[in-house]
């Protein structure tokens, strides 16, 4: 089974990287880039085979290692 | 309108951040994590609302800043 996470800055969180791609992107010629926030995606391949199992792993790689819960929201998408 | 972009390592380029998550799960007790590939994701507000004009910017975004199309693919999703 495959998992897919997101790990994204909570609104209100400083993103520099973000500011400096809109920022890139603006000395490039593209207008109207009105914002840019930058997260991370994580693709897990997975031995679990049962779904709440796995979600629930997951789940706790999320918030003991992946995301830094603080400052980072995460979401997970599993695959079969 | 909004556009969600992936940027991902293309299958066969070594993911020396993938393998370190990897390893680190293996650390922390979790079993059964055969493969990590780590990309990124990026969230951009654009000005554009012609749903056309906001796909083809994207796409030159990516090309010229956003991903090194020698060894990542990128794929676009826009969000009203």
């Amino acid at each position: 089974m495959k998992a897919r996470v997101h790990v994204t800055l909570k609104t209100g969180v400083l993103d520099p990287q973000g500011r400096a791609i809109a920022h890139a992107l603006g000395t490039l010629g593209f207008d109207g880039v009105q914002d840019v926030r930058q997260g991370k995606y994580i693709e897990l391949d997975l031995a679990e085979t049962d779904k709440a199992k796995a979600k629930s792993a997951v789940d706790q790689m999320c918030a003991k290692l992946l995301a830094n819960t603080v400052i980072e929201n995460y979401s997970i998408e599993l695959v079969d």
